[in-house]
C-alpha cells in the first residue's frame, strides 16, 4: 500500500512499516501462542524488527496488542467492503454474506482479539483499554452486516436478528477454537440464512 | 448433598467434600482472575484446604481445571432439569428456555471454561485433555436443550436451529464478558425465540 502512496520521508515509510510489520506478528502470535506466550520482544523477534525499534513503538504489550487488534479489524473490515463491492452491484445473497461473517470470526485476527478479550475480563487496566475497542469493532461490525444484507432496521425485530446474527458467528468462532467446525457451521449457517431470509423478508411485508 | 447419603466412612466424605470445594474454589478462582491466575496453590488457599491435601486431590493444574469444567458443567445442567420439571408438566416457553440458556452461558462456569478452553488453543497437551471435555459437554447441553424446546430434530432444519440456539448463546456469553450485556440480551432472545417458534412449528405442521 505505502508504494503506491504519496512520496513522503523515506524514514516515515520506513517507520509505518515497522509498525505494521510488528502489528501483523502480534495478531499471528497472540493466535497461535495465546497472551501468555505473545510480548513486545517475542513479537518484535517474529516481525525481524529489533527489540529497541519494537519498544519505539509500543513500550507495553497491552498498547501492542490493543493497537494490533484494532489494526487487524479495520484492514479486516475493508477487506469484506471490497469483497462486497466486487461483486459489482449484485446484492450478495444472505448465505454469502454469513460465509463471509462466519470467515471474519474463525481467523487469526478473531483468536487474537478472543485472547485479548479473555485477558481484559481478569485485569481492570487492560480491560479500560479494550471495552472502548470492542465497542468501536462491534459497531463497525455491525454496520457492515446492515449494508451487506441490505436489512431495514427502522422494521421491528430487524436489528435485533441482525445482532444475533453477529452473536451467532461469534458463537461458532469459539466452537472453531480447538477442533475445525466447519463442515457443521456450513449445515447451520444455511439454516440461518433461510431463517433470516424469513424474518428480513416478513419484515418488508407484514 | 453427602449428609443425607447412605452413611459411609467418615474419611471419605471429608474427602469428597475437600475435593468438591478445590472445584467450586477453582471455578470462581479461573472466572475471576483468570488462567494465570489460577493455581493449585491460589485455589487450595481460597477453598480453605492445605497445599498438600490439594496435590493430593490434584496434581496439576490442568488436572484441578478440567475436572472442575466437568464437574460444574454437570451441575449446571442437573439444577437446569430441576428447574424444568418444577414447572410440573409444563412445557416452558421458548423465551423461558432461552432465558435459563443464556444465563448458563453469562455465569461463571462459562467464564472459567472460556478461560479454559482459550488456553487449551495454544497448549497441545492442555487441548488433547479438552477436546474430549468440550464435546461430552456440547452434547449434554444440545441433548437438554432439546428436551427443553420439546423439539422434533428428525424434521429438516431443526437440528440445526437447536445447534444455532446455542452457538448464539456462547456469542452472547462472550459479549458478556467484559460489560453487562443483560439488557440487549433479552431483546435479542425475545426476537429469537419470536423466530425460532416459527421454524419448530412451522417444521412440526408443513
Amino acid at each position: 500500500m505505502t508504494t503506491q502512496a504519496v512520496p513522503r520521508e523515506p524514514q516515515q515509510d520506513r517507520s509505518r512499516a515497522t509498525r505494521g510489520r510488528l502489528l501483523e506478528a502480534a495478531i499471528d502470535c497472540l493466535a497461535s501462542n495465546g497472551w501468555a506466550g505473545t510480548t513486545v520482544a517475542v513479537v518484535a523477534e517474529r516481525a525481524g524488527v529489533s527489540r529497541g525499534a519494537a519498544q519505539h513503538h509500543f513500550r507495553t504489550r497491552e498498547e501492542l496488542v490493543t493497537a494490533a487488534v484494532e489494526y487487524g479489524s479495520e484492514v479486516r473490515t475493508a477487506q469484506m467492503r471490497e469483497h462486497l463491492s466486487a461483486l459489482a452491484g449484485r446484492r450478495p445473497s444472505t448465505l454469502e454474506v454469513l460465509t463471509l461473517l462466519g470467515e471474519m470470526y474463525t481467523s487469526p485476527l478473531f483468536r487474537a482479539a478472543l485472547q485479548l478479550w479473555v485477558a481484559a475480563g481478569s485485569d481492570a487496566q487492560l480491560r479500560a483499554r479494550v471495552v472502548p475497542l470492542e465497542a468501536r469493532v462491534g459497531r463497525e461490525a455491525h454496520r457492515l452486516a446492515v449494508e451487506a444484507l441490505g436489512a431495514d432496521e427502522s422494521v421491528s425485530g430487524v436489528r435485533e436478528s441482525v445482532q444475533a446474527t453477529l452473536d451467532l458467528v461469534r458463537g461458532l468462532g469459539l466452537a472453531d477454537l480447538l477442533t475445525d467446525d466447519s463442515a457443521r457451521r456450513s449445515r447451520l449457517l444455511r439454516q440461518w440464512a433461510a431463517t433470516l431470509d424469513l424474518t428480513l423478508h416478513r419484515a418488508e411485508a407484514p
